[in-house]
């Protein structure tokens, strides 16, 4: 007989191991208008110091929130409000935020396009929005977004499967044709958008999507075809938080 | 000795054949607010109608503007200006921004982020911003911008050859060290935006590239993988003008 | 000022959707030499049944274990043993045990190939080896695999973001240089390993790795290159409290 | 209102900077029988010197014409008589004539085998070979061959759309039933010979090809995907008269 | 009329070239329970050594029987009895065997996984099982398997040609239905398992093959993407004599 | 103890299953001025009737010539003369000069092309031009060249092994530096051409090749991308007396 069984774990293993720190102190940084790398190692060096060592402990792994070394700017009266309402309302400012703090322009216009497209009026339900989000990001690889966004396809579908599911491999997921048809679009169009054509717009229509909806799936999964690069080549980490959201 | 010629056409030759239709007409319907689309066939079913005959025959291959059979809105004030300002200064309004004019809030959003990205303030030239364009379009095989911004390089930089080297393979370009890596990186980025690690970041920062313009090559190059697939979705056309422009 | 914040759900939301029911029946009927699928709908149809509905509503989504329909075959005494040590200790059989129930034969070689590879001596930690079966899992986007070893990595490691940084994308893990070495390794070899040259196994040498070292990696990396296409032919599903442990 | 209009260049914007050399002084002294080489810095030390400097100045970007030290030959009498010719019908000798020209034997066999795919008998137009010629360059991003074929196809067809939308991605080209299969199989055997099998000749028979058509076009495209070849790997420069034919 | 035939090798050539050395010293050593490595140049820097020299001349191009230095363990009397019985039905000990027998655990552990999946009761013939072997292996290019079982191929199937389809391209086969959906399947799971879903098994099941195949299928193709990479990591070679076999 | 040994084929064993049937009516039907296909089943139909049958029987899998159904034409003097000389020197005529034979300028120029190529003066050997074939051939799964040209590396070469290696996987052989990056570029040129560049040149130049060798190697290589698509798009299928030269 086997001495060992699979994990070789017992069930009342409790790991001893100091835990990832959390980013609480990140985010309080940001209520008084310094993002978060202010007090941690500079970008770039980072990394290197917080190298897992040879005993295996737990590190920062997720700080800095980027590896490029941007100041922070001052939040405008605008954007101030808004990352005061992610505190009140999430408990957190998603670090993408963050990291796009350096400067107003683009966070504003960033944060206008975002809530445009995830959640403003459309033919796909806020939680379809994310499926694609999810499903993109899991084709590109990125860290970032399948960790935010997977977060929310299990909060807003109550159903922690589904997101494990979109992160790891759509394809394992019990879809309905309506959305399996939508995710088979968004990650042909990530991975070779030069072959969509008129018959994969087609196949959207049979299951019932509006040339309307195609235009929203068609610019969810840009979007996120875009914010999967620049989070890969910034380095971006996510919030800690999200990864025990909705589980 | 061959009887012919490789391309087997005099040097006098001169088509006669009919030249695909000018989008003119287009432009005139957008100041009255009304996008291109209403005047054209309907969007899905125009490509049967505009197949290349057994003639091979010129066709009108570039209408319509989409192939999604989308309303356009009423032009907000602010974007009605924008549009006549382009129609001013440019001769016509770029295709982008008729196919985006049935929701207001979108084509807001995407000119502001466009604008900012491209035309405010960075460490890379509007040259460089475009010659990014193109280099990620190619890859991604992206029709619409590729022939904007391609005409685009081609005359921010005087240097027609340029535009076409980075419309077929960026790598026949002669740049400098600089410009090749930006390139370089933009490139990676697009094809596999889960390989790029600091190494690559590294390698912009020796050629001379600061951390804010290491974002700015990575926010345009995300920004041209979100509107290359929009564009490719959607079935986007280019303003047949471009293709003159600046040889 | 926005309306709304990123995920648009408030700290408080708590979904009162039906979560995934647990597999806890599954395990029961195990204990008395029947695998799961005996009680839930036969294999192939099920999928059909358990789609995601129009109201998203949470469904069995891991049920049954696998996608074929093989009638468990009684267990043998060393494996019967076995799956009791596994209840005893984890708390439930994992399934793929329960997936190769059908054939004691079959059953026996994997889990004797199994244990030795991963529990049996070698210049590699248990944390490594799990390390490697998640980067070749996520190469080969594995779900079966991807979760129940993901779940190891962060038991073993008591670092729950290695376990996420492995599942996503293992190259924004902080490894030091020789897990780094090995983690390359390994997903060069699942990749193209016909590329795979005397250069590979030099640089694993030179960050201080055997070579016998090289040969564990390389099993391992083979084992899971096995694994994750039997798992993925067959639509295996793993054991829903992998999810949940050690986060 | 945004301050700037998409390319930020005014309509009446006319470049300053220093055009792109013309290669009239090459094709004089391919006259002389003496290829361009032996005038332009010695062949593989040019590209450093002619890199785009920091002030973006045109440089003479496609010379010389390519990248290996090969001494033109004399030209057989055979063959000065199709420059000759090629310098009365076209104004020019292309450029892959004068990079053939250091061997006689290999001159006149490419010639030879040219002239008789892409201008001798066949079921397929001279277009349509030259339709061929641009997507199988397409595919292997050919600078060389997407530029003089390009032009061809232009020059054939009367339809500049078409010349631009087959060197950018030729799915967005609107062709009839036939010419699409053709494009297909062609690119396709670029792509991947080896899943070539009955059923995509099948495909072409179906659409009205002959199996001597369909020889034609394996071997149109074949060709191409030889030639597209030997141009990346010597750096074969286009005559720059091309580009602008046929606009 | 040209003056040479294709090869330039006349019907009456024959090479006088020293031929490779045969592996029998290698096989005699393992009967003293001693694998061949001890006899050879140390592993890795053997191939400097044996590289083929300026004048082609043949070397002893698959020696050792890895790239691992790894110490041969005495047999067990359970292997020692095995490798007897291959020396006597087959002539040889085949260098998988001897590369495993370094660790008596993993050679055992192999062996019983080998031959329950290869040689034990299946829907599939031997010779279908050695058919995916090849097929899979080819896919991944593995010198070591290509070798070893198309050997086996062109033994069980007495037809020399479809062994060396399947080396080569298994598409050129003329395989019935049964067995061409065998290979696609095998061969799809190996290149990318993420994409297997219920369809590919469905369209196994309509040729014939009930669930139980399709796990012998998918398990025998899963082993082979196993021992593919065990070979290539370890540089493995095989037995010399295979080469000859049944041709 | 384990019963089987690896094949399951006892020393002994001696296949009686009919062999395929050998090509010799094929050649003596040429000598008569008509390629094989008149005397076989009409091209496309065959392989239905030629199907792998339930007992696994040995089939004519290599006939016919091709899968397109062309009249063979009346042999030109030049190309008679030709052809009897290979069946004099050679014993048979390639298969591939009779897939030719439907049109004489296009077996002439064919012919002309691939003896100046292959059998012309070079700084690289007869063997070298060979290797690169097989290369090429194998990175294109190309039946037809691999059997042809790996019989010839097997010739001239008198190394049985390196003729297999490079079918499968030309980086285990032990090749000297100057061949191994030879094979090195002419893979790359392959496998992606469009990222050839100065750099690979030097790479050929650092082990001792000059400028005409590059062209060399790169019109071989360019050549047998073509040949590998004419032979994959015809269902091309070589002399059955391949396989057993030079073992």
């Amino acid at each position: 007989m086997p001495k060992e069984v699979p994990t070789g774990i017992s069930k009342t293993n409790k790991s001893t191991a100091a835990k990832a720190p959390k980013d609480k102190p990140l985010l309080h940084s940001i209520k008084g208008g310094k993002a978060a790398p202010a007090k941690t190692p500079a970008g770039r060096n980072a990394p290197a110091k917080s190298a897992l060592g040879k005993a295996d402990a737990a590190a920062p792994d997720d700080a800095p929130v980027i590896g490029l070394n941007l100041e922070p700017a001052k939040l405008s009266p605008a954007m101030a409000a808004y990352f005061k309402k992610c505190q009140d309302k999430l408990g957190f400012v998603p670090n993408v935020l963050v990291a796009y703090a350096f400067d107003m322009a683009k966070l504003e216009t960033f944060v206008a396009m975002y809530n445009d497209l995830m959640l403003g009026d459309s033919g796909l339900s806020k939680l379809e929005r994310e499926m694609i989000a999810v499903a993109v990001s899991s084709q590109n690889r990125c860290y970032y977004c399948l960790t935010a966004h997977g977060a929310a396809v299990r909060q807003y579908s109550g159903n922690p499967l589904l997101g494990e599911h979109l992160v790891m491999n759509y394809r394992v997921a019990r879809l309905n044709k309506r959305q399996r048809a939508m995710l088979d679009f968004a990650v042909k169009l990530t991975a070779s958008p030069w072959t969509v054509e008129e018959g994969d717009r087609e196949r959207l229509r049979r299951v019932g999507f509006s040339d309307r909806d195609i235009w929203d799936i068609s610019a969810v999964a840009g979007f996120f075809n875009m914010s999967n690069r620049v989070a890969s080549a910034s380095d971006m980490r996510p919030n800690t938080v999200y990864h025990g959201q909705a589980r």
